[in-house]
C-alpha cells in the first residue's frame, strides 16, 4: 500500500464513501508481515515514500520468493531483488514474474507501472570494471522511475574522455560516480558539476587498494564540495538515494 | 560574479545595451585570481552556483585576510570561512566585516544579503558534545539562504527523545545526522525519515571510537536507505551539501 | 561430575557411608583427561558449574568423537558442540547419540537431562542473515536449562518492528542483540531494556563492514550503559553468558 | 523519580489517598527536560532502574551543574558524573553538594541514601597504572548500591599473585578485569572463576598496544567462556553493568 | 660444506696433508649456487652453523627437487623443507630420499646423521588447532640436534593444565609457546619459566583473531619478561632461534 | 598513432606534400574509441609517448579482443596486455596475433617492431617467489624497447649474493626491486646504487605480511634516498616508470 | 669529496703528475667519520653521485653541528639539512654559515658553488597548506643543481585551475604533486603527463585522512601510469629522486 | 632473596647450623609484598633468577619510592628503574642511592655487586635517534651483568659502515638490533650472524611509519631465521632477553 492509495481511503471515508469498518480492514493490516524467519515491512511505501526492498545475498532462493510474495500480496505492483545469484533468478522466476539482469544481479518481481520517468540521473564509472556497480545504481534508479544517462569508462588517467563529456554532467540533476582504484573520479566530477555527487566506491583494484579501502578513503577526503559516499559495491544505495534527491 | 549577473551581461549584449568590449572587459577577468600561495576560484558561483569557501585551518590569519579581500573584490557579497580560529577572526575583523561564531569556528565576512529562506534542513545530533560539529553545518546551511531547525541531543540510548520529535524528522526535505560513538543515530533517523539523510560521523568518543573511526563505519554500513556520509567532523560538507539537495 | 554430586560424596564421607578410600577412589580421577592432541577438562562442572564444551571447528571428527566420549565418560550426561561441520555429525552420529542442527552448526551428544527451564532470555537479530549466530546463542542458552525467546529481523531500519515487541524487551532478564552491519541494533535496544544486554557483532555486511568489524566498533562504542561485547560470530559465548547471568 | 517512588504514588491513589489529579500532577513531568545543548533523561530510572548519569568529558563546567541541578530538580536524590576533570569539580560544589575523588574522575551529586550493600563485585587489575579506570567502576558500582572488593595488581607476569586470592575469585558473582598491554588476566580470571567476568579493556601501554587495541582484540578472543567485553578505559560500563547482573 | 669439515681441510693444510691447490678446489665452489630462478645458500652452514632450509610454499615441485639436490650435492647429509604440500612430497620423494610428515607439512630429504640430542626445548600450544604449527617447531628444533617435550593443550581457559607441568617449564632451557586466538599463553608461561620463550601467535581464532593478529598483538605486549615474537604461525623460526639459543 | 607519425604528417602538410583536408582526415579522429564498456584511448602515444595497454583482470576475453583490435586498428603496431589469464589468452590468439607468456601473464597483440634496445634497466627480487611480478615488469620494459638484466633472488637473508653483483647494480641507469616479506631489498639496493630505484612490494609471505602492507610500508620508510614505491605487486607500473626514467 | 675530485686524483697519479702516497693519503680516509653518536658517510658523493645529507629531526642542536662540521671538513662545499627546527638553526648559525628557510625547514649549511642549473623540474600542490611539503622538495632540487617551476594550489576540486597549466606540465622533465585529503592531484598530472610523477602524500587533512593515509593510498593505486610514491610528507625524498631523474 | 641465598639457608638447615625455626622466619615471608597499589613480588629472583623491575611509567615518584624500598628490602642489593622521568629520579634519589641516567631514562636503585661481566651483548642502531632505546637495552644487560659493545648508526643506506664491523657481529653471542623507519637492519644483521637476534622495532620516523608499526611488521616477517621481536621501543624487553640468553 503506497501513500496515494491510503489517501484515497481516507478520502472516500470523509466523504462518506466508505465506512469506518471497511477503511480499518483495508489499513489495519499489521504494517509488516512476520514469516518468522523475516517481518517483511509492507507499509514502507507508506512511510517512507518507496517500497520495500529484498537483499538477496544471504538469503536462500525460498526465503527469496516468500519475502517478493508478501509484498506483492501486499499490494505493490513489483518489488526489487538485490544481489540475486542465478539460481535464485531461475528459481523465483519459476513462480512469479520476474525479469533479472546478470551484469548486476538484480531481479524486479512483478510489473512495473508505465510512469513518465522524470529528471536526469548521470551513472559514471572509472573503468569497465565498475560496470555492474554502476548497473545496480542504474537499474534502481529506473525502478524508481527515473531518467538514467550512463558514462562509463571516463577515468582521471584519461582526463580528455570526462572533460568530452562536461555538458552531460553540467545538466545533471544528480550524478553517482563509482570507481574503484584511487576513486579520484568523484573528486574531479564533484570538482565540476554543480548538483550532489554520490560517490561510490568498488573494490576493484589489487594490492594496496584493500578491498576498496583506498577509494572510499580517497572520497571521504575529497576536497570538492557536494560530495558524499556511500559504502563500498553499494549500488543499490546509491540508486535509491539518487532517486530520493531526484523527485524531492 | 555569480550566475544572475552574468547572464544580465549577455543579455544587454544581445540587445546591444552593452559592446562586446566593455562585455570582456567586465567578464574576462581570469576565472581565478593568483595569489602565490593560493589561486582563488572567483568563478566558482558561476560555475558551481555557490560560492569560494575558506577553509581556515592550517592557513595564516594573513593569507585569510587576503584570500577574503580577494573574493570580495570579486564581487561576491559575503564569503564563508570555516575553521577559522579566534586569533584569526580577531585579525580580521580588524580590516574588514566579520561576523564569527565560537562553538563552530565558522565566520562569515561581507554582508550576507537578505533572502527568504529555502525548505527545511534538520540537523540533529546524538548528544552534546556533537553540537560544534552540527553548527558548522547549521550555519553553512543558513549562509546558503536555507532554514534550519536543530534537533540537538536526541542519541538512541533515550529512544524517547527522538520518538518525541517525529513530526519534525518526517517533515523534512534533508536531515543532517551528527553522532560520534556507535553512531546509530544515522540509521535510526534514515529508518523513520523519507528524505535523504546526510550522515557526520564525529571523532567524540574514546577507546575504540578511534577518533571517530567506530561512527564512520556504522555509518556506511547502515542497513537502513537513503543515507550517505561525509568525512568525520565534515560539518561544512554535510550543509553545503544539504543546501544543494534543499535548493535542487 | 558436578558440583551436586561432588557434595553428596563428601556428606557421605562426613556422616561416615563412605570411606574416605572410596571417596578417593570416586573423586580423585585427574582433573583433566589426557588424550595427547587434547587435555579434556573433565571437572569443568565442578569448577565452573558449566560443563566443557567442544568447540568443533578446527578438529577432525575422529578427534571430536574422541572428546566427547572421554567427557560422556567423565560422568556427564550431555556435550555440547559448537560448530559442527556435517561430515562431523554424520560420522559422531554412527558412534554416540547426537542431535545436530544445521542452521547453527551446533551437535548435542548424550540425552540432556530434563530439568525446568528458567528466566527469560530474548535473543534479537538485526536481520535474517544473523539467524545462524542467534541459532547458536539460542541453542547453547537453552542446553544450560533456560528459556529462550526469539526476536528476529528486528533491525532498526524499520524501527516499528521493535517498537511492536517492547513487552518482550522490557521484560527479559538477559538479551542477546547479534547483528552486522553497522550494529545500531544493540544501542536501541540497549536504550530500552532495564537488563543486561549481550552484543554479538556478525560478520554479515559487505565493503566497509570489513568481516564484522564495523558492527564490533559500533557495538562496543555503544552510548547506551548496560551492553557489553563479544567476539564477531560468537553466538555460544553470548549465549553461555547470558545462562550464567540469568541463573545467578 | 525511581521505580519505587513511582509504584507508591500509584498505590496511592488505587487506595483513594491521593487525587489523579494530584498523581498527575506528580508523575506527568516530561520523560526529559530540554536545556537546549542536552535533553536530560529524567524518567531513566523509572524506565531502566538506574538514574541518569553524565558523562562529564566535552562538556563545560557550567552544562554540567546545569543537568546536575535538573536531574536532582527532578527528584534524584543523587547523580554520578564520569570523566569530570578537578576544575569542574572545583565549580559544581561551589553551588551543590558534590563529593569528588581524583583518581577516578568521579563526581557524586546529592546525597546517597543509606541502603544496605548487596553482594559481591570482585575489580582486579592487571598492574598499579590500571587503577584509575578500576576505581571508576569500583565507585559507579558502590553508587548504585553493590559490595565491592578491590584485588588489584594481580597481573599474569606473577601468577602466584592471582593464585593466593583464588577464593575472593570463586566466591564473587560478578568480577570486573581491568588490563592494559597484552590484557591477558580476564583469559586467566575467566577460565578460574564461574561467574560472568567483564573485561575492560585499558589503554595502559606503548608500542603496539595502540592505545589500548591489543588489550582489546586479545579479550573479545578470550578462550575463558563467560568473558564479554567493554570500550577501552571504559571504567563506568563496567561497573554499571556489573551492578545490573549483581542485582538481577 | 659445514665449519667442522671447513675446519679439517685447513688443518690438513696447515700440516702439509693437503696441497693448496687440492684445497682450493675442495674449498672454493661459489658461495652459492645459481640455478637462474634460485641463488642456494651453499655456505650458510659455515658462515651460520646451521644449512640452508627450503621454504617450499610458492615454489613448485621441480624446484623444490632442484634446489634439494643442489644443496646435497654441495655436502650436506640432510635437508630441511618446509610447507611442502603433499604433491611435491610424493613428488621429490620419487627422485632423493624423504621423510614427510603431513601435520607439520615438514620434509627431511637425505639423512640426518644419528648425532647425541641436546638441552631441552619445551614446545606449548593453546589448543589442539595450534598443533601443526607447533609440531614445525618441535621438528624443526629435533632437526637441528634438540631434545623436544611437547605440552599441547594446556590454554589459559583451563589453568590446572599448565599447573600441573611446572616441572617441565621450570626445568626448561628455551620454551615455545604457540597460541591463537588471545594468546595469553605467552605471558601466563612467560611469568612462570626463567628461559626465553619464544611467543608464535597462529592463525587459530574467527572473528576479531583477524588471521593471528589479536594473538600477535597481545605476545608483543607481554607483560611478562624473557619473552619474544615470531610471525604469525612461523613454527620453523621459533624452532630455529630456539635451537640456537639452545646449543649457544 | 603516435608523435612521430603526426609530426610527420605535419610536415607534408607544411611542405605541401599533403592537403589540409587529408591531414585533417588522417588525424582527427577522436582521441578515443567508445565501446561502450570503454573508451579506448587510441591518442595516448601521441599524448604521453606510450601506447594504451590493456588491463587483463576483470576484463572478459571478447573484451580484451575487441579493446586489442580497436588499438591495432587505431595504428599501433602492437598493444601491451597484463594480468591476462590463460582462457583469455588462448581466445584472443585464435583471432589475432599474440605472444603469451605464463609466468608473468603478459600478452602481446600485434608485432613489436625491430628498435634497438636502449639503456640498462635492472629488475631484481628478493627470493623466487617474487619473480611473476618481476617478470611483468621486466617484460614491460622490454616492450617499450628497454634493455632489461634480471638479477632474481638475492635477498638480504644472505647478503653475499647481492655483494657478488655490485657491479651490475652499480652500473644501472634504473632498478627495480621486487620483494616481500620485509622488503628490505629496496632499502639495501637504494644505499648502494647512484640511480632512481623503483620498489615493488610483492604480496609473497604469510601471516604479519598482510597481503604485502609489510612490504609496501618498509619501502615507504625507507631510509635510502631515491626509492620510491608502486602498489603491491604493481611489476607493470614499476617497468613503465623505469623505461620512462631510462629514455628520458 | 665527490666523483670529479676522485677522477682528477687518479688521472694525475695516472700522468705522473701526482705520487702514490700523496694520492693515498688524500684519498684513503675511511669512508664515514666515527661520531659515537653517528657515522658520518663522508663518502657518498663518491659513491651516490649526491653528498650526504642531514635529518634534521630527532638529532640535538650540537649533533647537527658536529656532523655539519665533519662533512663541510671532509670536502664537501655544503650540506643540506631537512627538518630542522629554529632553535638549531640559530645555533648553527653562529658557528658556521648557514642559510634557513623557514616554511621548509631546509637549512644549508657552507656554499652552494655558483653552477647552472638544468632540465626542469615542476613541483605542484593541491592546496596552500601543502607549501611547506613542496618546498622541501623544491629546494631539495635545487640544492642538487635544478631548475625547478613551482605550481601551488591547482587540486582537482578547481579543474580550471590545472587545465590553464597544461603547457607547464606537458613540457616538464620529471613532476612532484604533492596534495594531502584525497590525493587526486597525482592521479590527475599523471594522466596528463609524459614524464615520471612523484606523488608526495602530504598529512594535510582531518578525520578520515588518517594523517595522510587516505592520501598515500589514493597516490599508490593511482590509474595512471608513470606514477610512483614517497612517504607522506617526504619531500626531500621526491626532491633528491626528481634530481637523481633529471640528471640521468 | 635470591636463588644462591635460598640454597645457602637450606644447607644450614640440613647440616643443623639452622634451626627449622630459624629458616622459616628466614624464608617465610609472602612471595609478595602487598603495598595496596602493587603488589611487589619479591621472590622473582628466587623463581626467576632476576630481581623485580619497576616500569616507572605511570607510577607517581612516590609509588615509585615505595617499590623500591620494598625490594631493597626483601633482600635485593639493587633494583633497576624503566622509563623513569627526571623528575622521579630527583625524587626518589633524595632518599635512596640512585644511579640515573637521562638519555636511557634508567635508573638503578642501590648498589650493583661488583661481579665479573659474561659473555658479548652486541647492540646496535640503525640511527642515532634510535640510540635512547638502545641505551635501555644495553644498561639492562650491563645491569644484569653482561659485557655490552654498542654499535650505533650503522642502518642500510650505508651498508659499508656495517659490513666494517663484521668481526663484531660475527663474534656476538647475542646481537640486539634497534632499529626505526623500515627496521632492515635487523634482517640484513639477522643473515650475517650465527647467534639470536633480538628485534627492536623503534617509533623513530614519520607519515606511513606509523609509531613504528612499520619496522615492527618488517621485523615479523624477516626472511633471515634466528630472529625474533619484542614490542616497538622496548629496550628493556630485549636486554633482558639478551642477558638471559647469554647467561644460559
Amino acid at each position: 500500500m503506497n501513500k496515494k492509495e491510503l489517501t484515497e481511503i481516507l478520502n472516500m471515508v470523509a466523504n462518506g464513501k466508505m465506512t469506518v469498518d471497511d477503511a480499518m480492514l483495508r489499513i489495519k493490516t499489521k504494517p509488516y508481515e512476520d514469516l518468522g524467519f523475516a517481518k517483511v515491512d509492507t507499509h514502507r511505501s507508506i512511510r517512507q515514500g518507496m517500497a520495500e526492498v529484498i537483499y538477496g545475498a544471504g538469503k536462500t532462493k525460498e526465503q527469496i520468493l516468500q519475502i517478493c510474495t508478501a509484498i506483492l500480496d501486499s499490494g505493490e505492483s513489483a518489488v526489487l531483488i538485490t544481489r540475486m545469484n542465478e539460481q535464485a533468478a531461475a528459481y523465483v522466476s519459476k513462480h512469479i514474474e520476474l525479469e533479472y539482469d546478470e551484469v548486476s544481479k538484480i531481479g524486479i518481481a512483478g510489473t512495473l507501472p508505465q510512469t513518465e520517468k522524470v529528471g536526469k540521473i548521470v551513472v559514471a564509472t572509472g573503468g569497465t570494471s565498475d560496470i555492474p556497480i554502476a548497473e545496480e545504481a542504474a537499474r534502481t534508479a529506473e525502478f524508481y522511475g527515473n531518467n538514467v544517462i550512463r558514462l562509463y569508462d571516463v577515468g582521471v588517467s584519461g582526463m580528455h574522455r570526462i572533460m568530452d563529456n562536461l555538458d552531460v554532467i553540467s545538466t545533471a540533476r544528480v550524478i553517482i560516480a563509482a570507481a574503484g582504484m584511487e576513486g579520484a573520479l568523484a573528486s574531479v566530477i564533484g570538482g565540476m558539476a554543480d548538483c550532489p555527487v554520490i560517490a561510490v566506491p568498488t573494490s576493484i583494484g589489487y594490492g594496496a587498494s584493500f578491498g576498496g579501502l583506498a577509494a572510499l578513503l580517497s572520497m571521504l577526503n575529497s576536497c570538492a564540495s557536494g560530495v558524499s559516499v556511500v559504502n563500498i559495491d553499494n549500488g543499490f544505495g546509491a540508486g535509491y538515494l539518487a532517486s530520493m534527491i531526484n523527485r524531492i
